[in-house]
């Protein structure tokens, strides 16, 4: 089972106020470079790989997408979810991603946010998610990008002439990292872009787009800070689409 | 026209000491990556882009190539190539990539190793190939790769540990890098991954595979200060194919 972080009381008072938990979609800076990515979703079937507070499977549901279902490891963050929204077409459950188990081709797009690199078994994910799409359907998610989390201490560092440098060790030594993030002892999963691109295809998959969130100068106008983000690859962003099976038909 | 930094005295000097110079693929730790990558070369009608001394080319022509034909921008790399070819069926010519007009649909497989960095455009590069490739065809590429070239001072430095570590900057700041390798004033063009592929995917390839160069352990065996490599992606290796147009049939 994955650690299960989310409903650590004292790493959820401190996730909680973040700014993309408050302000929902538009407090995440990376938002504009994923609805880009995402397909139309009118009348759509979509399944939300850990929802957290609904904020992307309700403004789904309002871009016109048929039905959202939501899992989420967390009960705090199902709870706060199932309470925020009124709308009989978006469903949450309490799911842990490491087994969780969808019916076969039942979904036009898989979407995910900042959540697959909790995930131990990103092969065994990315095949389950291969058999709910249907042929032709869309997998858009977001994970951390391998530069920011491979370090054994990731923190801004300076180089020589004082700029902010992000340092990298470790890059192809895949597996657990240990940080603290509100809470002490959070384990992700490090593995390198190649074989996040490769699972996928593995997985039957063929790779559509592929995106490490830097942002605009409008973004940098709005707020200074984000400047920082230009220096480091922070997020990956990814959209791929489940090929058909030897002679299945496109939907 | 890109910059010929491979015909200064000084810089071929030195460059052509380095140990995949002298000992030709098996001096380059990456290549049994690469080889892994590579398609059934019998019958195949190759271009080597950036040949240099003809290694991969001679290599392919020895695997039952039909014909290779091999491009280099340095005239100094190319008389060398021609003087250790001894095969009709390989071909090399002086030509600029950043320039280079191929026939279409004539090759059945593009290769390169370690020239694209040097080129300003690689979208015009990617659908000149795309081009000249039979539908279905592969392309197979190195490069350095971003993580390795993005900094303003791209070297070791030291985490709180002592660990080597490699710094990043400026990575989402695409564009020229200018280093001193073995000559003053060496320039290339950092492009993140995101660019890469989807300049690729853009021209009309499927992304087949994608590695982050990483030594074997029994490479850092044989080869203990291989080892560093496992701390900082040193090269991207990229195999794409070439889609069929529409209404087109593959090869």
């Amino acid at each position: 089972m994955a650690q299960n972080i989310y409903d650590n009381p004292e790493f959820f008072a401190g996730y909680s106020q973040l700014s993309r938990q408050v302000h929902g979609l538009d407090g995440a800076p990376e938002w504009p470079a994923i609805r880009a990515m995402l397909p139309v979703l009118s009348g759509k079937r979509v399944v939300d790989l850990g929802c957290g507070f609904g904020w992307a499977s309700r403004w789904m549901r309002e871009q016109g997408a048929a039905r959202v279902l939501g899992f989420d490891l967390s009960e705090n963050m199902v709870r706060r979810a199932i309470a925020d929204t009124r709308d009989t077409a978006v469903e949450y459950r309490i799911a842990d991603l490491e087994t969780l188990e969808l019916p076969r081709a039942s979904f036009d797009l898989a979407y995910s946010a900042l959540a697959f690199h909790y995930i131990r078994d990103f092969n065994r994910l990315a095949r389950m998610v291969h058999a709910a799409l249907v042929p032709g359907g869309d997998f858009v998610f977001t994970i951390e990008h391998p530069v920011f989390m491979a370090a054994a201490h990731p923190h801004w560092i300076a180089d020589e002439d004082g700029r902010r440098t992000w340092p990298v060790n470790g890059y192809s030594i895949e597996g657990e990292r240990w940080t603290d993030w509100f809470a002490k002892g959070v384990v992700k999963y490090h593995r390198t872009i190649g074989t996040t691109l490769n699972t996928l295809i593995g997985a039957g998959f063929d790779i559509a787009h592929v995106e490490e969130f830097a942002p605009s100068p409008e973004q940098i106008e709005q707020a200074p800070a984000l400047a920082e983000e230009l220096e480091r690859p922070m997020m990956l962003l990814v959209s791929a689409r489940r090929k058909p099976a030897t002679g299945e038909a496109v939907a």
